[in-house]
């Protein structure tokens, strides 16, 4: 199954700072960078007037790189309440601008962007970073680590793809564009 | 300070189900029901289509219902995760279509709501359906319960309005319409 060409918008999802990237497959493994930053939100701020800003500056990316499939990693309920929380309604608002557009969003855990990444699910960021660099031949490291971090949710999209593709084609035809958020 | 005709939205957020009212302030303590209904996703569909059906169920009300302001049920941490973050997500969905509309939001917790309502934080579904009966004049119980939640928020919030708006006018000209998501 040759995904040459497929863009992936990668998203490290946070209110605060959110992790945005777009990468290009190649042949084979090959995985061409195209964009990478961080989209910010005063944390001061309103939420409503947060998630507003959220909303545009993903729609801005979207509408700008088009994207054919939006990786984004899966949020766990740990650490502070409220944070968890805030992150879990940015999510709910990209999920709704991909939606708009009829791009579909695929999830994947922070160990299955490591192990994919990496080879090892619980690789550290440092690890992350430095096979990041090398996967996509950067100058330097991305930074800060939610931008390295939305590279990776991307390549990771890249590399499952095909094996995505495979197992749609193989299973029931009502399955829409083979990727779905579950 | 008379907030006589305040149209108010009030919002039991969910994704299967999402209660929706809307009433108006009338003189003193008054308040008039103008609007109840459920917004239902289907259980089985993909979260992206979910969350797109609610945004556009809820803009659907504003629009059709020009609230002057939303008030919305504060969500917590407890229950079955999968479906504490579906409503998070659906949460973040609707502060949005509110904010890309200009409208304040404000939520209470579900203790403060049977409070105002009851006079009890721990008053059950069944006596907070029949105050809400009974201060909303209506010939029967508003039903599902959803609906009947959605009812109690909007009339908790237009019997606090008036101690918020005097809260806002004592403090800070920073304060935005003097109701704030916090």
């Amino acid at each position: 199954m040759d995904l040459e060409g497929l863009r992936v918008m990668g998203i490290d999802p946070g209110l605060t700072r959110c992790g945005l990237s777009v990468v290009q497959a190649g042949r084979g493994r090959q995985v061409l960078p195209v964009a990478v930053g961080v989209a910010r939100t005063p944390a001061g701020s309103e939420l409503a007037e947060r998630l507003l800003r959220l909303s545009r500056a993903v729609k801005e990316w979207i509408d700008d790189y088009q994207p054919d499939v939006i990786a984004m990693e899966r949020i766990f309920e740990r650490g502070n309440v409220s944070t968890v929380m805030h992150t879990a309604h940015a999510v709910g608002v990209m999920i709704l601008a991909a939606a708009e557009r009829d791009i579909p969003v695929h999830m994947y855990t922070p160990s299955e962007v490591k192990k994919a990444i990496s080879g090892n699910g619980r690789a550290d960021k440092k690890q992350m970073t430095t096979m990041i660099t090398r996967i996509l031949a950067l100058g330097e490291p991305p930074k800060p680590a939610d931008a390295a971090d939305a590279l990776a949710i991307a390549v990771c999209h890249c590399w499952r793809a095909p094996l995505i593709a495979r197992g749609a084609a193989l299973s029931a035809p009502t399955t829409r564009s083979g990727v779905s958020v579950r």
